[in-house]
């Protein structure tokens, strides 16, 4: 399948990874190729720059945040919350429309130093803020509750037992991300929260997300609802 | 022990019977004795009026907000997140300095319908606004993020293999809070998320919570912390 992916930090290039591993047809998309390329500062928790990324995984295209959307039959979002709009309107409307734009942003504010507040929340979400300004986009928003490492192999912690949640308008896109989710990653509980709305209860559980990540040491954790 | 509960809700109710059960001295208190005795309307979701479960529950005193805030060795709040901080004054502050105060309240906002917003979130919490008016009692926000009969009895949903939090500002505070809620309820996994502050992450997941109602159709689920 042809996969589109807006954003090259940890993790575009974790999503990337493994569906190319998976042998799907990946463009990441950034908004300056040649200044991605060229980045040789580490990552701040010491991940390498992207152009080492890159060399080992040739088969994902690396391309301009208009060339991915425009490439995938499918898109996610793996921009930085706070850039997220601007990066999907460099990405284009028209190569968002009619799409599956699975979103896995998280509206991070950093500026108040750490932990980090949210830029929005309470009566909207960044996925409500992303389905408004691209009313023609099929927003799913997903896997933002997990590190980028559990997006793409839950059975990294408790034997894969645990929980994912999908939020957004449309059924359909909603049944055919959750497919995906359990095909590509092998997520086994995924539960449909509603509407695009529910993004705003995903997005708030980030703060309960940092501080568990905090008080246990690692981010390598998850939810799973019991009932 | 003697234990003081602010609030004539469910909550309190539930909180109450279970204590009394336990053979610990309870008064629950409420703004107004008499109007709470005189009550007829059953609860929106069809349970009985105050009155009614009182009678099947002699064992538990209903006094004043400051008569219960002055008997517990423990207090806990249990009124709505709305009205809180007023009751907590009607308490009194010098009834409340020096104890632990087990917060369980929630900043729920019902006034845009439903599902409700939070009166406070983000960069507060209603905890931190509670440590920061009563400074002398050491709040220790717990129980908040499950259904009132969940609190009492986690063993009524996955064999109890489920995840409660405490935070607060006093370490001792925690500890003893941890030891009652595993020893009075039989909580097995209490994660202490840091200070007053990461109340901040609990009242914030309410929204997911709610939506986790919405979508499963029962407030009778939880979380487990899977890492």
């Amino acid at each position: 399948m042809k996969i589109g992916i807006l954003g090259t930090g940890i993790v575009g290039q974790t999503l990337g990874a493994k569906l190319d591993e998976l042998g799907h047809d990946v463009t990441i998309g950034t908004r300056d190729v040649a200044g991605t390329l060229a980045r040789a500062d580490p990552h701040p928790f010491g991940f390498p720059p992207f152009s080492v990324w890159h060399k080992d995984h040739p088969g994902v295209r690396l391309g301009e945040l208009a060339e991915a959307a425009r490439h995938g039959e499918a898109v996610i979002n793996a921009t930085n919350g706070a850039g997220s709009l601007n990066a999907l309107r460099l990405a284009g409307e028209q190569n968002l429309a009619g799409k599956v734009l699975l979103d896995a942003s998280n509206p991070l504010d950093f500026s108040r130093g750490m932990p980090p507040t949210l830029t929005v929340c309470n009566t909207d979400s960044l996925g409500e803020q992303i389905q408004r300004a691209f009313p023609a986009a099929k927003v799913v928003k997903t896997l933002n509750t997990v590190t980028a490492f559990l997006m793409v192999n839950p059975a990294l912690v408790g034997g894969g037992d645990h929980t994912l949640f999908v939020c957004g308008n449309d059924q359909e896109a909603k049944t055919r991300a959750t497919a995906w989710l359990k095909e590509w990653f092998g997520w086994q509980d995924v539960i449909d929260l509603g509407d695009i709305s529910s993004a705003r209860g995903t997005e708030m559980y980030l703060p309960l997300w940092l501080r568990l990540w905090g008080a246990t040491g690692t981010g390598m954790l998850n939810v799973k609802v019991v009932k």
